[in-house]
């Protein structure tokens, strides 16, 4: 039985990612696709370089995309930044920072990690501490982890990196777009992310900016493969430990060399050019903007609903909250009348949080009134079918509220 | 200045790949997304590793698709199947076989290559003479390589892997779809490919399946993250050196438990379904037959236009031709006009080939005779008037004539 043309049902995407699309992203990606080395597709890679500069405030030449999903711009930077052996710090305050100690790890460094409580994010003295007493080649430091909401303050991480000559390296998956950013001001040596939480776009090519010293470092490990080396061409023996992820060849594909590595992954580069595009068109700051008033009605909405949150408010990311789960309600029955009642998903959450509370998104396209409200009225009804008491119509009122104080 | 939606100029993709899409595959792509655990999008992974096996006569269970491009799915397989210091043995007959011992490399195997001529394939007695040699924990072979054209035959390959205690794996990017696979039959342990070769899609998304064998030695190397470990889940001294490309983790994000690891790339798996759909609706040997009949009706125009054909005509891929460049037409600046007046793009080539051939495809969408006459048609006028002596209209004819004799 051969099924019929993908038709999915009707969904708002109000959980913390993946989220519903642009629409004119979804519409890049249907358009033709053209060879690998067409004069228009070298042209689009660098329009789109230019269009990620913009969106990460850089100048580095070294700002890309790794095709893959988010975690594959996190792998090639720490593979391609980290030696087998190097000392990597870890400050984790989620499971995404367990992530990047994992993938660390994996590419053989000698990890060190600090903690602290799900829910708080680091004041910068105790990273500069940890570096000081760990002496890390590089600090990997997740800015946005939506498993708690929190959003770790980076302005002040990058002098000290400096001070110590620690590489500097972000993952801004979960917050780039709708929550500042500034790769050159800030003093990041790589950052990555991915489309599919404030840029719009659907999961599967990664953006990725690299300074000038963190392309040293992937220069000074570079190796051509055999199939097109030529002589002259180096070979370094600490060469990195993959292929597809190794930095230094990726760089010659997209730069003037075009030395042929991967066969780039053309759509996803349309739904990518789009997503920062859409962005730059509407202003960074304006886009944060709209980040930051949905994210506050959200927020206004679930407490007038009597709702608890979880975490440090004051150091939460615009896009997504964590909402408590009431007594009595059923977290998971809850969630699935969202979704089969009204079309609309909100999240569930993972490890010292699952079953504790509810992460609700307003990001990239879904950063809206309309979907901030339409998902206020739905729980509401959900929370008072499933016999938790919440005032009519306070979550919308709340929430129309700052709309119409921001106006 | 913040570019326009994009644009391309209007090509027929006739290149060694990537090739022109089907139009459903690229309307699949803006189709609206749903979230990773939506019982709809489960679904469509389940239905897309059930389309998969159709497309490679199999019933493993480990079907299923990797996120990148095809070169990802080849790192997953080498990474995952073989440890520090295991032998592989590489038989190399172009270019993507130095990339599979070159990753293999990477992945810090001991690699073993023999070789032979570009345009030419392995007799089974060799390859088997270098396994005894050798004594390899697993061959890998490239099926089609599209630097020389060249199919490598696999059916007996197999057998003699079983014989030696030997893991079998292929990859077929460029050949699957438009050339006989039997990934059962031929006893294959693992197998690739990528969606932008015969199988008409974009690419981004690498399909591969998996023996039970072969899961058997994914699954002893399990390591599962600290942020979502539970008691009792296993942690291999052994594992992977890769998060991201641990067929592992892979397996229990598409089995049963659907433990969290990337977030799917929605949209390359909506076109990887559509892919694996049209093929599967017009059926698997038709589409080869089509293949076949493309591929003979461009061989049989391109001599027709008095052009040498490179390598072993009786073991090349349908869906690719390596045409010699004839004495006095400057190869490049004829694609160009080829490019840029007629809008069909047409293959370079790599390494020992480079400036003495050009790469026509006909494949995926393109392997169709309006496709192939229209090249045909196009290069006989860019030929002549580079001052190169060919038969009017005789590539064309000799093309129709193979659609005529066919039907």
């Amino acid at each position: 039985m051969i099924p019929g043309p993908i038709e999915p049902p009707a969904r708002l995407l109000m959980g913390p990612g993946p989220i519903s699309a642009y629409p004119s992203v979804l519409r890049a990606m249907s358009t033709s696709l053209v060879g690998q080395y067409d004069p228009f597709m070298t042209g689009a890679m660098a329009e789109t370089q230019e269009l990620y500069r913009g969106v990460w405030s850089t100048d580095n030449d070294a700002t890309l995309l790794i095709d893959g999903t988010s975690r594959a711009g996190i792998e090639s930077a720490l593979i391609s930044l980290v030696r087998p052996g190097d000392r990597v710090l870890v400050p984790v305050f989620g499971r995404f920072g367990h992530l990047l100690a994992e993938i660390a790890e994996r590419a053989m460094a000698e990890v060190h990690t600090i903690e602290t409580e799900w829910g708080q994010v680091f004041p910068p003295s105790v990273i500069e501490e940890a570096i000081v007493r760990v002496k890390p080649t590089l600090l990997a430091l997740v800015q946005g982890d939506t498993s708690t909401t929190m959003n770790q303050p980076l302005e002040d991480i990058g002098e000290i990196c400096r001070r110590h000559g620690v590489l500097f390296y972000s993952d801004a998956t979960a917050s780039l777009g709708g929550n500042a950013f500034e790769a050159d001001a800030w003093g990041l040596d790589a950052a990555t992310a991915g489309l599919q939480k404030c840029l719009g776009g659907p999961s599967g090519s990664a953006p990725i900016t690299l300074s000038p010293r963190a392309v040293e470092v992937v220069q000074s490990r570079k190796k051509i493969e055999a199939g097109i080396r030529e002589p002259g061409d180096p070979s370094a023996p600490d060469f990195v430990r993959s292929n597809y992820f190794d930095l230094g060849m990726i760089l010659d594909y997209w730069g003037p060399r075009r030395l042929n590595h991967h066969t780039e992954a053309t759509s996803m580069l349309y739904a990518a050019r789009e997503c920062a595009r859409v962005l730059l068109l509407e202003g960074r700051d304006e886009v944060i903007a709209r980040h930051e008033r949905a994210g506050r009605a959200m927020l206004e909405g679930v407490q007038a609903l009597g709702l608890q949150v979880f975490g440090d408010i004051g150091h939460k990311m615009n896009n997504v909250v964590a909402v408590e789960i009431p007594e009595g309600v059923p977290g998971d029955d809850a969630r699935t009348s969202m979704l089969e009642d009204f079309g609309i998903e909100i999240g569930t959450s993972f490890g010292p949080l699952h079953g504790r509370v509810w992460r609700i998104g307003t990001m990239g396209y879904n950063a809206r009134k309309d979907a901030v409200v339409t998902t206020l009225a739905a729980l509401e009804s959900v929370l008072r079918r499933f016999g938790a008491s919440v005032p009519a119509g306070g979550g919308v009122d709340a929430a129309l509220d700052v709309y119409a104080g921001a106006q």
